[in-house]
């Protein structure tokens, strides 16, 4: 499986990505699933992946192919990130019909994508892309998107990712919810990529890999922990401990 | 969905279940999820149930007559928790084949049981039966066991729940499980039922029903949210952030 996520503030936006993929238990790689294109001072784009390898490199690759080739439609001609988001969306069906027809045992060749960026002047953007091609913007209210093992981390989003929050406290949270699911979900691993893009910035503003030998990493999650430790500790006693 | 947990400690158990069930997006009822079989002195069994309504409620109605009826195999008459565990869920299995032959429409019957307790002098024990009629006990490292919306709480059960752990920092730990539960998702509700039972005490030891309105319960989720926020605000700062 794979746990990526985008929170959406009002200052920017954090994209977290794990790079653990597997196909059965005895089969375990590490592949990015973060794919920056960026042509600085003009647009900043960022998809994740979660879903058939096979299908998200092929659909990566296609749309690498597109820039490469100049093709009509690519994501340096798309004029919004709503297009864009079109753009990969068709690409990953077209793939997936592609794969589906070669199928002789009905295997899922579905994919899913966040698509998150900014484009000129226009306003940032993030996207879901789901398996069958349609997609969806993430909600003022909680304004964040996941894919793939996304129960283990949804908690600590609920509570706080809000659109004022400041991305260095966003990309904690991402951290943290990216933590919190690698400790709870084998096919979730490191290394963990976090990308913080700055509003207006049209250009990667922070990109660090955290390895699980990183030092940061390591006081994050020790943090983390006795920091929920302490939490626990301080809940309201039963009044037959109060009593005693 | 549902969710219900059961903590096995040294000093006892920690046994906690919502009661929202739905069929469909409209069709939401409560229902309690905790099955208490106590004979004081004797015996203290606990059934947490999840899954097809009809199904757990069939068979917690068979378990009934049996002890009614005093059929020879009944949860009074079985020697072991782990006889017990057989017994549930044999009669899971045939009420689902019940079910599924009058069934013109492949629904699924399938439900997911939780039996814990202890018996005469026997050491406490907790068991996960599998709707096909299986079971398990919890993992010496991870004592505990959940059935239903099993992920959002369990970064915090894997955290901290122990064998050493007391009672009360238990059911502590079940209860912020359970909150985070039903915060992120729809289909798990309260009212939330708590049961502690104290080794060797052959009885029910403390038992809570906690509605949204309950004080404790609302002290403890301004707790729980106050103490993440803390945690989250104690994490270690990024270089840039110590730099400036």
């Amino acid at each position: 499986m794979t746990y990526c996520l985008a929170i959406h503030a009002n200052d920017g936006l954090v994209l977290c990505s794990d790079s653990r993929t597997n196909a059965g238990f005895d089969n375990i790689s590490v592949y990015s699933k973060m794919h920056r294109f960026v042509w600085p001072g003009n647009r900043f784009l960022t998809i994740m992946s979660s879903g058939n390898l096979a299908t998200t490199q092929a659909v990566i690759s296609k749309i690498r192919q597109d820039l490469n080739q100049h093709a009509l439609i690519n994501l340096l001609t798309v004029s919004s990130l709503h297009e864009a988001a079109d753009y990969v969306a068709s690409t990953s069906t077209e793939v997936q019909k592609i794969q589906a027809a070669r199928d002789t045992k009905s295997i899922s060749f579905e994919a899913t994508f966040i698509i998150a960026g900014q484009i000129g002047t226009q306003p940032m953007e993030t996207l879901l892309i789901y398996p069958q091609g349609n997609f969806i913007y993430e909600s003022e209210v909680y304004p964040f998107l996941q894919i793939g093992e996304i129960k283990y981390g949804k908690p600590i989003l609920d509570r706080v990712a809000k659109r004022d929050i400041s991305l260095e406290a966003a990309a904690r949270c991402a951290l943290v919810s990216m933590n919190s699911t690698i400790r709870s979900n084998l096919t979730v691993g490191p290394p963990v990529e976090l990308l913080i893009y700055k509003k207006d910035a049209l250009e990667m503003s922070t990109y660090m890999l955290l390895t699980d030998k990183d030092d940061f990493a390591k006081k994050l999650s020790e943090s983390w922990d006795s920091g929920l430790k302490q939490a626990l500790e301080s809940l309201p006693r039963f009044s037959w401990e109060v009593a005693k």
